[in-house]
């Protein structure tokens, strides 16, 4: 029989139930059980027939334990990773992984002194729409990319559990923010973000932000955009991506979109456009001799990846995908946000990194 | 026979041309003839049976000239505009009317000291999807707004005439966003704009800026957006308003767009999204049965009540629509912009005003 990869979780609420559903199809994974602090949850997964530990101290002395994935509310990410840890066991770690890189920085020593990994699942590298746009923007497929936008709306306000509660780690910035700041400076790859303004909202809430914008300076000219709200009733697109000879959209989870590239530079003869008060020929659309569309490339992703590499991180001495140095750079930038939004000003990234 | 506003018009190019066409239609105006500095032009209009000056200074000393309409490059308003009001007459300027405040500061000292008018022609004031989302939001159609955002997209790059060279005023902050921006503080009536964040765009244009973003913040927690592009070959919707009930569209200069509203707070029954990564309750689409969809309100306008307004100004001691004032602040607002971006900081708009 294969060697398996012997994983436990503490938290079985919604992302927690997810784990379980995951790992339970898994050829590389062995799920040994669950804990969770409310009855009620231990009782669901007791009648689904996974295994319910009597308490967190009893999974972290089961020998047979390799890894424990945690999928607690916010604050409690510290506290259970570093008992994790200092019980030998390797920590995966649910997202936003600390309230602040203070925190982030205690795990790390935590993990460097233990010797066990400690990495944080960042499942939202694997979405699909993200990496077509990644394979744009690597692919110069309209030319040199200038301009990303990364835009995340709904409209049901923010959740009505912990995380509307700022004790607990709640609000946008660090529930969805951390998804598309993850994937943006993944995708940005070596280009270093320089400066960012960003304005929070509190429209259905006081406690914690529902939402926010911001916008980021990074080297040789290129901006990019990172927007999430929760009472957008019509949704903007996904993404956005301006290249020099075309821009992309993607639409929607479902990746429709399409890309619209200039075939035809020197065609410059605009039909003005006649509006209510006036004309234009700057902004008139272009002729459809002159631009030609294009579908977005077909991207696949298997979310598994995500555990394969614990398993080989594990078992064969692989790096695992989601670095810790990552985690704290997205961290960073997250305070640079709150930073900008509460003082109204600029901030720039290093002035964080530096400090 | 009903008395008559007697207009001449100096600079017969794009908008030279329009404001002719335009006043020709006009009971209440008699367009007494025009002067350009270029033949060509000149010979194409006495071509189409209009009166042409043999020179600037013989239309100044028509003595039946009472206004002048200057649709001239934007760097040479300041000199005609001074000229025209010392030879005792009233002005209409083209948009945007100066290249600076201080500029702007001159020509109304002038008007002052000679006693006659002077306006501006910011005639997007009668765009009709200008006018829906300016209903939308003083009449709190979708609750409370908390922001608006007012784009416009081309993809020809920067017109290749005077309009890309800085010396003349070019750049599409004066072209386009004196514009977007006077519609903002129209709208925003009493609203103070507080500060801007912006971002000058150099795509296909190193000396003058062909496009920019900028941020506002304004009182009472409102955010505004402007945005110009001319390399979005993919264009967002023209208008994008939210209301603590809903949300509202306007795509295009053809007023396609709706506007969606909750109604039924309660119903929170989110059926999660599964995308390719993971789950999401947060940003799950409503279910039909919480939301309701209604068309953009009809709203019609007639730009000739730009010049109806003049006549009245002259002849029935009316005042202007276009204010002074109003001229100045937008100018104050474009500086901010430009100085945000030069910057890369938040430029509070009272640091220009009182300076």
């Amino acid at each position: 029989m294969a060697k398996k990869l012997n994983i436990a979780i503490i938290g079985y609420g919604g992302m927690g139930s997810w784990h379980v559903n995951l790992l339970m199809k898994m050829k590389e994974i062995k799920l040994c059980g669950i804990w969770d602090i409310d009855p009620i949850r231990r009782e669901e997964a007791s009648l689904k027939g996974i295994f319910v530990y009597s308490s967190q101290q009893e999974l972290l002395e089961d020998h047979n334990v390799e890894a424990v994935t945690i999928a607690t509310p916010n604050d409690s990410h510290l506290p259970i990773s570093l008992a994790v840890m200092k019980a030998g066991k390797h920590v995966i770690c649910e997202k936003p992984v600390a309230l602040n890189s203070d925190e982030v920085l205690q795990m790390i020593q935590c993990s460097k002194e233990m010797g066990v990994l400690f990495t944080v699942h960042q499942n939202r590298r694997w979405d699909e729409d993200f990496l077509i746009i990644k394979q744009l923007y690597e692919q110069q497929t309209m030319g040199k990319v200038f301009h990303i936008e990364s835009r995340v709306h709904g409209s049901r306000g923010i959740p009505s559990d912990w995380r509307n509660q700022k004790q607990h780690g709640g609000g946008m910035v660090l529930d969805w923010g951390v998804h598309l700041l993850d994937q943006m400076m993944r995708m940005l790859g070596n280009k270093k973000p320089l400066s960012v303004f960003a304005q929070l909202t509190h429209v259905t809430n006081e406690a914690v932000d529902d939402g926010f914008r911001a916008y980021f300076q990074f080297e040789e000219d290129l901006t990019f955009f990172v927007e999430v709200g929760t009472s957008n009733f019509i949704s903007l697109p996904r993404w956005y991506i301006q290249g020099e000879n075309g821009s992309a959209v993607v639409h929607d989870w479902n990746k429709n979109g399409e890309i619209v590239m200039v075939s035809d530079w020197e065609k410059r003869d605009a039909v003005p456009v006649v509006t209510a008060a006036g004309l234009t020929k700057t902004m008139a659309p272009r002729t459809d001799e002159t631009v030609k569309k294009y579908p977005l490339p077909e991207v696949t992703a298997d979310i598994q990846d995500f555990y394969r590499n614990i398993f080989s991180c594990v078992h064969e001495g692989a790096q695992p995908l989601i670095r810790q140095e990552e985690v704290l750079e997205v961290m960073y930038i997250m305070e640079a946000i709150f930073q900008s939004a509460k003082e109204n000003r600029v901030v720039y990234i290093n002035e964080r990194i530096e400090k």
